[in-house]
């Protein structure tokens, strides 16, 4: 027996174990995946929830096509929005009135930038010019930061993340960071930044896409400033599910949107000439929400009923660190270099290997039923979901990752 | 037998005559609608076309929850918004690569907008510093033009339709005008309007909302610059569906959105750090689609094949015209007081009619089956979609008028 099938052997032993131990792992059945699959890419696209198809043939054949539109009043679709924001929030750790959903990320960050800026702008001192945005971030962020930027008169700076609290002071207007990085997987601090942030008199904007659903967020706690997230990676709303927009309850009456939509309107249906803003986190609406996807994601997020996030943090953390052991009893040294940092307090909930032939080992992977994602031009990118995710899982995955890598 | 009955007898005949002699009338198969119900309120949520339960079903179940991430190539959900854009560029007159899906019509406003100012400034005459918007516009068109008027230093001019012609001049930069009025129904010139606003050096945007799907546009062959428009009206995308954005092929080039996300860059999945803007409507796009909802319409959309959008408005003016003739048949005169113009250039594919207890009407109608709207304060609205409705809905709906207003 080789050395490799003796730590195959035992490495199994204790994923099986582990799996036993889980007081999560009978949530995988609330989920719908595909047989003989090991699905590591749930921070691109989230599995599906059991309740979600039989919920949406409801709304398309009962509320749309029977109710019709008496729908926008009986089945609850006008105030979808601020409802299912007041489901996402116990997750990011924000108190009702906080959230709302409805359009894209990017749409939420154009909001919430202007938003910020005029925030800003509102205390008087005319010295703040610069909005700074992390420079590694995703890059939806940055082309609307530089939007966002052109658009309000601030002066876009791109920092690395190391160097922000170098960078901040007099001239800080706003800040954009994302709590995790979308390719190395990196958890940035989040209080520490966001005080920092403050104490340079600047207002904090956080990217949730990649730490919502997977990990603590304290929102409320940490006194972020105003914060955005997408629900498709996470919090399993299907694809291209809306986003949603956090806006700290001190700034709710001096919001003041870039999208005065008549859904934010504090009177819609007067259909008056001059816009009033509604009050609370309403106030980020926009058009008409687009309500079958809206709902599908009300579906989905019943999963997570009765789980906590702090359980989901404690075994995303323990999925990720077998993982690591796992691709290090499996992979000659040297062979894959982590970029995901070791410590937990830095770690989301991925775990990203550099590898020079990265495209092609994610395309064998993918075809022996492993699935992540390769991130241009060198990295395999893999996400654990810890809702349905289990340990025999991610020791498969770290098994065929050192076949096809041999 | 009082003249009513013998009036109601041979309306109902004349109907059934109509109805025989529709060549749209068997189009009513492609929808699903409740039993026993008159549906005019399709100006405001379009019914449910048969083939979108199903197609909803395939995509929710097989191509997120089986096929999961893959389906972004796989099942073409990445190219949905250029693709559905597509498939109704026909119906408002537009070759191919011209228009675009995605966002709420609001969203699409803004883009359209803050592109038409910057477009405007591009052309270098400081002296263009006004946007005109219709005043009697849905809310929303004023409320984003406010806020795009604001965000590129245009001025806000609210105009009323018919003194639009006077008020363009060498101050005109953009000029924001409804095709067809939400609330009386009126069709405005679009050719005529088009071209006044283009001879003062202005450029021309249009929201279709209430026009796209109920009668021709022909935004290529009239020039108009750059237009909007919903699909949950009389295109039965679905509560809440996306919108969407037209861009002349003229003006892509130096179309500059001011929401500029990763969907819109020429190398999405570079993922790199610069932003540069895709070719044609693609520009338009902005965050990841809403893959429900966006081919929930694209299914939707499947009602069209082999339909003639001037065939739909001829019967869209017979369903009007016939419903005018009833209601002055079935009500004392002076009872309602027709809102819609009368001549057939300026009626869009509404009825309004104007009467101080139009709220408790339209309760009585709807408990009666007759499903119209209320618009604040005094309008009751009736929307005649021709691919579902028929003359016998139409002399019903009269009826039932003429008795909860008797």
């Amino acid at each position: 027996m080789s050395e490799t099938s003796f730590s195959s052997t035992s490495l199994s032993i204790r994923a099986a174990e582990l799996d036993a131990a889980d007081e999560l792992g009978k949530l995988r059945e609330r989920f719908r995946l595909p047989e003989g699959v090991v699905y590591l890419d749930g921070n691109s696209l989230g599995a599906l929830p059991a309740g979600v198809p039989g919920r949406v043939a409801d709304v398309v054949s009962r509320e749309w096509g029977e109710l019709l539109i008496r729908s926008w009043d009986e089945s609850g679709w006008w105030t979808a929005p601020e409802r299912i924001g007041d489901r996402i929030a116990p997750l990011v750790g924000a108190a009702p009135g906080r959230v709302v959903v409805g359009d894209s990320t990017s749409v939420n960050l154009f909001k919430a930038l202007v938003g910020a800026a005029r925030l800003a702008a509102g205390r008087g001192d005319a010295g703040r010019t610069e909005l700074l945005v992390d420079a590694t971030t995703f890059p939806t962020d940055g082309y609307i930061a530089q939007s966002a930027a052109r658009m309000t008169g601030l002066t876009l700076v791109p920092v690395e993340p190391a160097d922000l609290p170098a960078a901040l002071g007099p001239r800080t207007a706003v800040v954009l960071m994302n709590h995790v990085d979308y390719r190395s997987g990196r958890l940035h601090d989040l209080p520490g930044l966001t005080a920092a942030v403050q104490a340079a008199g600047g207002l904090a904007v956080w990217d949730l896409c990649h730490s919502a659903g997977a990990l603590p967020v304290g929102l409320d706690e940490h006194r972020v400033d105003l914060a955005v997230g997408c629900t498709y990676k996470y919090l399993n709303g299907g694809p291209g599910s809306p986003a949603y927009l956090y806006i700290a309850e001190r700034h709710q009456d001096a919001f003041d949107s870039p999208l005065p939509g008549w859904n934010s309107h504090a009177e819609p249906f007067a259909m008056a000439p001059g816009y009033v803003p509604a009050e609370g986190a309403v106030r980020g609406r926009v058009g008409t929400p687009d309500i079958l996807s809206m709902l599908a994601l009300e579906a989905a997020l019943e999963v997570w009923e009765g789980v906590s996030i702090e359980a989901v943090r404690a075994k995303s953390l323990a999925l990720t660190d077998f993982f690591l052991e796992c691709v290090a009893a499996y992979l000659p040294a040297g062979r894959v270099e982590p970029v995901t940092p070791a410590g937990h307090a830095e770690r989301g909930s991925q775990v990203a290997l550099r590898c020079p032939d990265a495209k092609r080992l994610m395309t064998e992977l993918i075809a022996r039923g492993v699935i992540g994602d390769f991130r241009h031009p060198d990295v395999l990118r893999f996400g654990f979901t810890p809702l349905y995710v289990g340990f025999a899982d991610v020791e498969r995955a770290a098994r065929v990752l050192g076949h096809v890598s041999g």
